[in-house]
Formats: structure tokens, C-alpha cells, sequence
């Protein structure tokens, strides 16, 4: 089973104009990739590939990036990905390499119920400590706009005590989104789970508009 | 009932060494008040005084003033406050009246389960809204430290996006508080009503270190 998933795998990523396969080489060049200048987001940790993909149909003026360190996940992303979407383009990487493919491009980055770390001595794992918010700054071109879902409050209280203690504003706190004005949400195949079991989704967009260090 | 209820009022005001009648009076001499130079907490808000007088009594080198713009309230805030209890002080006074009589000499404000004005048109009438927060300013020290409860989750929300744009920055958010680390928590007597029936109360602490205007 696991030799015949490698090789599916390997199959598919072979065939697949999406999977960007030597990503450090477009450091800096992402819109020469994309062909046009338009506003490049990026999700990290995108999973199987549904709030990516549903974003990259309904907004094709906007370039997608998705990143997930597991190429299992990618695997059943790329087959989802429907033809000539032309906007999208799919990474094997992992967060904490994010600088070492981005260098002052990215429009915004989403975070979409990240692992959680929960104990106290994982938390520069959690893709919101400092650890990554520095690294983030290096991947951003101009504001810095970071749009975070999650469904762990504890993840959340930390998100945003970090977000702030590092100079980001927030502009937009939801403590259950999918029972606030909010409309025409795009979620996540786990965000559907989680609305079906009625668990709060909280999300913050907050926004880091001048480099004080 | 409501002439006795008056009379009543009107005897433990004239009675009280508590209470305050002339507040404006003392603006910038609240140390004097107390003759010494300990920190002053003012609660916006006090309602029937439990988290003031709880605090008094624990912490006899913080000096404690509470405000409420209800009479009704005060008097029975007033009948529990036990004898000597010399670091605390009561005022009759509407919350957007503070800077008539403080000045830039409270360390700490203490918002507990203010009113949340859950309309639109509104807003402007939270504790927490930007009227309130430049109205915060004339009266802080030096740090401006605010320290919010709520039950109300929009509130909530509100509050920490208007604290975040005025400046101010999270320094710990709680999304349920009496599920959380935090041990020894001094409550109001509308918390403990919340705590019985189980539902979450948020609560954040707040700092903002530079006046940026």
C-alpha cells in the first residue's frame, strides 16, 4: 500500500502543471510565473486544497499560492484542481522555508486551522508565534495582511496576543464567524466538518501597515 | 416606595465617608484624598461594588475608586463596604465624565460587563469605543492599562478591534476565563450569576505605552 501511494503520488505530481517543483529558484519572481502583475495570496498549510481552490475560481484576478509539507495532501489537491486555472500554483514546502521562496511578493497570507502546538514548550511552532511573524515580513510585499481562521480557542487567544505584541492591528475579529454578518464565506474541507457539528470558527484579519523595527 | 427608596438613598450619601460628593473638586489631588502616593484603580462601571470592595480589601496599597451612574446602585454598593476600609472612594458620575475629574492620575480602568449597546448606532456609547479610549487618555498616568470583562461576545469583538486600532496592545486574551490558567479571580456579582449558568466570560488586558498622538 504505501509503495503503490509513493507511486501515485509521484505519477501525479509528474503530470501536473500546477505543482511548482523547484520553488527557491522563483524567489522574486513569482509574477514572472503568473505572467502579470496581479496581487499574489498565499495560504500556508493548505490541506487538501478546497478554500485555495474555491478562492482561485472566484477571484481570477487574484494569483494563489498554496503551500502544505505534506505531499499527501498535495496529492489529493492537485486532483481536485480543475483545468486552465491559471491563477494557482501548489508548493511541497514547509512554513518555517517560506523566506526561502518568497522575497517581498505576497499580498496577504492565510492561516487556516493550523496545528495547534499545544504545549507551552511548542508554541514557537504554532505558525502565528514571532518566530514565523518575523519570517513573514521578509515574504510580504507592501502592508502585511494575514487573514486567520482556527477552531482552537486557545490558539486563537495566543494568535492574538501575538499578532498585536508584534506591531499588527486588528481589523477585524469574528469569535464565530459563520454566526456573524459575514457572508459568502469560502471555507475549508475541516471548516465544514466543524460547521456541521455547530463548534464556533473564530477568525481574525489584522494588518501590519509600517515596519517599526 | 420610590420617595422612601430616596429618603433611604439620600441618608447613606450624607452618612458615607465613601462617597464622594464634589468629585470635581479633586481633580488632580485624588493622592492628596488618600494621602499617599499608591497607584489608583478606577472602575468605570461599579455597579453594587463587589469586585471594588473585594479588591480594596485584598489589596490595602492600591487605592480603588469606583464610579456608576446610577445612585440606586452606589447606595447599595455603599451599605456593604466595611468600616476602615480607607483605600477606596465612590463617586456619582456618568463614565463619559471622567475627564472632568481625573487627570493623568489613574494607573489602572477596570471595565466589567459594561453595558454592550448592541446597536449600530450605538457604538459610540460602548466604554470601549474610541470616544471613551481619547476620554481614557486625560485620565491615565502614564501606562494606560485596561483590564475588560464581558459576557458579550460582540462586545467583545468590538473591543479588541478598538483597542487595537487606538494603539493599545493585548497583552493576554482570555475567550473563557474561568476555563483558563488564571487562579484567585475576583468576580462581580453579574459574573457570578455567569459562572453558575456556565457561559463563557471573555476578558483582556490591555497597554498602551506611547501616547503615538
Amino acid at each position: 500500500m504505501r509503495l503503490r501511494n509513493v507511486k501515485n503520488k509521484e505519477i501525479i505530481f509528474a503530470g501536473s502543471t500546477y505543482l511548482v517543483k523547484d520553488p527557491q529558484n522563483n524567489k522574486g519572481k513569482w509574477q514572472k510565473v503568473f505572467g502579470n502583475n496581479n496581487p499574489i495570496y498565499l495560504e500556508i498549510g493548505m490541506g487538501k486544497g478546497k478554500f485555495l481552490i474555491d478562492n482561485a475560481i472566484k477571484y481570477p484576478n487574484i494569483n494563489f499560492i498554496g503551500i502544505d509539507r505534506l505531499d499527501s495532501v498535495i496529492a489529493k489537491a492537485l486532483k481536485k484542481i480543475p483545468p486552465d486555472c491559471t491563477n494557482l500554483r501548489v508548493l511541497i514546502l514547509n512554513g518555517d522555508e517560506v523566506d526561502s521562496v518568497f522575497d517581498h511578493e505576497i499580498d496577504r497570507i492565510y492561516l487556516n486551522f493550523s496545528d495547534p502546538w499545544p504545549k507551552e514548550r511548542h508554541k514557537k511552532r504554532r505558525l502565528v508565534s514571532n518566530n514565523f511573524l518575523n519570517k513573514y515580513d521578509a515574504v510580504f510585499k507592501n502592508n502585511k495582511i494575514i487573514h486567520m481562521k482556527t477552531d482552537n480557542a486557545r490558539l486563537f487567544e495566543y494568535a492574538l496576543e501575538s499578532f498585536s505584541q508584534y506591531g499588527y492591528i486588528l481589523r477585524e475579529v469574528h469569535l464565530n464567524l459563520h454566526n456573524s454578518d459575514i457572508n459568502n464565506i469560502i471555507t475549508t474541507e475541516y471548516e465544514e466538518k466543524f460547521i456541521k457539528e455547530n463548534n464556533p470558527i473564530y477568525q481574525c484579519i489584522v494588518e501590519k501597515t509600517e515596519d517599526l523595527t
